[in-house]
């Protein structure tokens, strides 16, 4: 089979294009390496069933001819549409981010697959199309759905469009909506960003809000895992689900306590003010995994144990550095 | 109060600014005329509260440049966001329709008022952000949304960056969703359809699809006096209702012979197959305003009534072209 992954020199697209090449699929990607890295891709590159191409998706004449000409060679019959803004700060401070790194590359995938008849979507969204909802359980079905942050609401925009695809021309299309997703090699998120803090004051640890904000997570290899899953078990048109962790997640204070014990232990933490991480960050939520569940898959770490999973081999990726 | 209106010289603008002027507000507008029309604006351009611009809202720079410049002379504190494509077809064929003149002026839009530290927005959404969830009864809160028309899809996408703008520097929003709405001055929709057809062919009105389909319908003068209580009344920050009829709706085949009866007594009608208009278009849905209701508004006409009084305004104003 010949797949197509948008953003694959990300942190999810580079764990989804090692993990297809070792099932025995051809992978093609894009990526404009704007916050994916060349280097991500180290572990592929050399694959000969392995094809990269730096192209920026935002711009549908570049990525319509690239497409078509890596069509020509091997017709791809699925896309899994990987790329957008990762950074939902950046999106807080300037909605273009997110628009034209996350809707319009979704817009563009569909233009192009109309263009070359290619039928299969699966797409990357996000448990922030839910918005905040008070901490009522998130089932893929509730409503109404108000994202807080520019970052979920092109994501939410991203799926409002493939939906109508689906009722125009897409014959079947995948949404995966998960929240933090933690793992190598780690890009942006909370973990990175107290090891880089730690090499810079081995001493202390200073964190953003008081801690007490709780999320689930969920590591990549378990992603990779159930979104390959579900796209060999889901059999709607549109399918559509949570994937995540089957608990209500850890607080970053257990997280920032594991980095320091791995990295530099005795280090004092010290936290702010708040629970909110930033503009849009939803502090609280309840995940369901119900209809995955039921679907036939599970996780096997829980929220606590794919932070450690991730702090030794975060840990690690930066020491490598 | 200085109130500005996006998309002024449309159905739904120009009915707008007529009643805000007759209650006293001083009301700006901007229309690209690209469907709304200058002729549109005639009970209005002579009234010295009134200016109108015709400026196209998808080009930020212009939007700004212009608003900016009226802003300095009447501050506005209000915006109502009415522009949009009400071409449902056209935005099926080509997806960028509905990303210009729906989802691009609404983010634009939220961009010039960040600018210009205006905190109110009102926004024209639709029942198309529920897609078709096979009958059942349409509350504001249910899930999942998945639009089948970009029409839909935009219009949802606009909900979402304003739910985010909410968060991060809007004041307060109000999101209508309504189905279709009738009157004067109609630019399109089914009746104004039929009109035209039985002045090219008197005796016989060809129907597109079987005629079973049925929608509620609000009449246009019902829609702004609902809009305009929900304003005077809902006091979250961020606001949203159904606004529709108080019933199930009547058919195509009843809306047809209304309009023959009016135009062309005696025409016989044909009718088609299937009992969607188009792709996009949903078939049938219940729409529940309990929510508009328990805020203390109804409307005052029926579905049947408001296309008896359309049909009568729709025929009179094709009559007198």
């Amino acid at each position: 089979m010949n797949t197509f992954i948008t953003g694959v020199a990300g942190f999810v697209g580079c764990n989804l294009a090692e993990t297809l090449l070792k099932r025995g699929h051809r992978v093609a990607g894009f990526d404009n390496l704007c916050r994916g890295q060349l280097l991500n891709l180290d572990p592929v590159i050399d694959n000969p069933n392995f094809t990269f191409k730096k192209v920026d998706l935002a711009d549908l004449d570049s990525y319509r001819e690239a497409l078509i000409r890596l069509h020509e060679r091997h017709p791809i019959s699925v896309i899994w549409h990987m790329a957008a803004n990762s950074d939902i700060p950046a999106g807080v401070t300037d909605v273009r981010v997110d628009l034209r790194d996350t809707f319009m590359t979704t817009l563009n995938t569909l233009e192009v697959m109309k263009h070359l008849n290619i039928r299969t979507l699966t797409f990357a969204s996000t448990s922030a199309v839910y918005g905040d909802l008070q901490g009522i359980k998130l089932i893929e079905d509730i409503g109404p759905l108000f994202p807080i942050s520019n970052y979920g609401a092109m994501k939410l925009a991203s799926e409002a469009i493939i939906s109508a695809a689906v009722e125009s021309f897409l014959e079947r299309a995948y949404i995966f909506r998960f929240p933090n997703v933690i793992g190598t090699p780690a890009t942006h998120g909370a973990l990175l960003d107290f090891v880089h803090k730690l090499n810079n004051t081995p001493n202390n640890l200073m964190v953003l809000g008081d801690g007490t904000q709780q999320k689930p997570y969920l590591h990549v290899d378990e992603l990779i895992d159930a979104m390959i899953y579900i796209c060999e078990h889901a059999t709607e048109r549109l399918n559509y689900f949570n994937i995540g962790a089957d608990d209500d997640g850890v607080t970053v204070k257990f997280m920032a306590e594991q980095m320091v014990a791995t990295v530099s232990p005795g280090a004092t933490i010290t936290y702010g003010e708040g629970n909110k991480g930033w503009v849009g960050d939803v502090p609280r939520f309840s995940y369901s995994i119900e209809k995955l569940r039921r679907l036939g898959w599970k996780p096997t770490l829980g929220s606590a144990e794919a932070v450690r999973l991730a702090v030794r081999q975060i840990a690690a990726q930066e020491v490598s550095k």
